[in-house]
């Protein structure tokens, strides 16, 4: 018998689907009051709500106090693409299997981040603050760039940046690539490692960072990056991936310095990003509450990638 | 001879481009003090520069005056996708043969469209307020609906509705198109007539306009729209093809009332919008100053065309 940990909601889900009923006698669905004796948990995005990884809501901070207090607990299964969150280094350190769903918020994350590139290089930024402004100022067709006469780094080649690259290049943009390996990559676009960074940032118009966290990502765009950028080429900087792969500090100084122009952020170093960080206030900057990934579609995907590790779980146990 | 008259911009562009040089001896490029002796003239976008069709700047109106008062004028061609400005009329009406450029800012106005639809459909909208205000308020998963359950009608199946069919579809939106034929389309998608709107628009989450202005588009989206309308499923709306296509009213009274929830809007009935309208305060709308194909990258299109076109008449001459 597998006791399962899950919140209401994703007892719910895992029901709709099929389970435990699919498994007579060997899945039990438990409640927070059971978790005592789980023995896998799965962690569904109602888990966090609107818990960041530095401030837990009361809700989140008691399901994680009881999955680290399971003493039977092996497995955890997390909605999350990323695992870089402190619980699940904690779960790690306890000798807890962590697996994930990385790709099952691909879609939204990609497509958010190609709203924020096309509010700033279509000019919506210009046209909703004329709107406040009641104020009627068409722009001149030279203040517009087109986006076929634009290139774009991508950084990261997962599921991200594939649907990413695939929009963008639809919409013209020529595409570079920065991944891990530095592999190349069925497009044919230039790809590199994430060494090449600091010499191709200064070669291009926009940045998109849709990377996993690491040691080779942290800080990427740091003070150094600086000197490899150009006035006279302001870049556009996307991060739909994680805080610390900018360092914020570093963004204000180039946008200072007119060496960044716009940059659409949605994950920061400290979230909630704290009420007197100096970002907010940049009106040429489009800031959002760790949301590229929200989306009413992911659920069914993360159910069904859990149950597919399920059955490989349960087949083992046969 | 074919004597041209141009702005300063539009004979640089063609002296740029081979004109006259290629044919010596049988095309003048004239500027505003020759325009008497005209035989045709060239629009480019500089000379409407903020000009709306309502209202004029005196360097268009000396334009167009110079054009009207040219006794020998038979052929005006515009960098404009839409003839239905009232110059054009005007010169029809005295036997000018007037030809245009549609498509060439077809890439620039589609791309705006998908910018307005993922700014509403991916919440940059309340990201943007939050930050206004300093706020940090993630979102729930149910409050944003994925895309690929969205489903749109198209209307128009022009260069731009194709391009912009074209996106919608690789971001999962399924789309439905309305087109003056009302002929199959090689997407294989549904398809019909504008007369066919009424029903569509009520089974639908997205309306993009993006057709030519006509007798049978006039007035689309009209207030007798609003009873086909379900407020349990509340419409959004992008205009970029003409104001007269959607009745302002009606689509403020839709959205009072819950049945649109959100709308971009490029073009009105008056251009500039009226200070005083109320389609500036509805925060639910977002609205641009009649720029969704403005873009560095019409103008070698334009006078790509204008030359094919020049090409047959000296040839045709010749």
């Amino acid at each position: 018998m597998l006791n399962l940990l899950c919140s209401e909601r994703g007892r719910a889900e895992l029901r709709q689907a099929g389970v435990p009923r699919r498994w007579p006698g060997r899945v039990a669905l438990l409640g927070l009051p059971e978790a005592g004796r789980a023995d896998a948990a799965l962690i569904t995005r109602d888990v966090v709500g609107a818990s960041t990884d530095d401030v837990l809501t009361p809700e989140t901070a008691a399901f994680y106090e009881a999955l680290l207090a399971a003493p039977g607990l092996r497995w955890v299964h997390t909605y999350a693409s990323g695992t870089d969150r402190r619980i699940y280094a904690a779960l790690r350190a306890r000798g807890v299997r962590v697996t994930n769903s990385p790709g099952a918020n691909a879609e939204a994350v990609a497509q958010t981040a190609l709203a924020g590139f096309l509010y700033f290089s279509r000019q919506l930024h210009r046209a909703r603050e004329q709107q406040l402004q009641q104020r009627w100022e068409p722009l001149r067709h030279d203040e517009v760039r087109a986006l076929r006469h634009l290139e774009a780094v991508i950084v990261g080649w997962g599921a991200v940046g594939r649907r990413l690259g695939a929009c963008l290049s639809m919409l013209g943009v020529r595409c570079r690539v920065l991944r891990h390996s530095g592999e190349p990559i069925e497009e044919g676009w230039p790809t590199d490692t994430y060494a090449r960074f600091r010499q191709w940032v200064g070669e291009v118009d926009w940045v998109f960072f849709v990377c996993p966290l690491s040691p080779a990502t942290e800080s990427l765009f740091n003070i150094d990056t600086l000197s490899a950028l150009d006035a006279g080429r302001p870049l556009g900087v996307v991060n739909v991936a994680r805080g610390r792969v900018v360092d914020a500090e570093a963004l204000l100084a180039a946008h200072a310095r007119g060496l960044v122009r716009h940059a659409y952020l949605d994950t920061f170093r400290a979230e909630p990003l704290p009420a007197d960080d100096p970002l907010w206030r940049c009106r040429d900057f489009l800031l959002s509450p760790h949301m590229a990934g929200t989306s009413d579609g992911n659920r069914a995907e993360v159910i069904d990638r859990f149950i597919g590790l399920l059955v490989r779980e349960l087949d083992g146990e046969a």
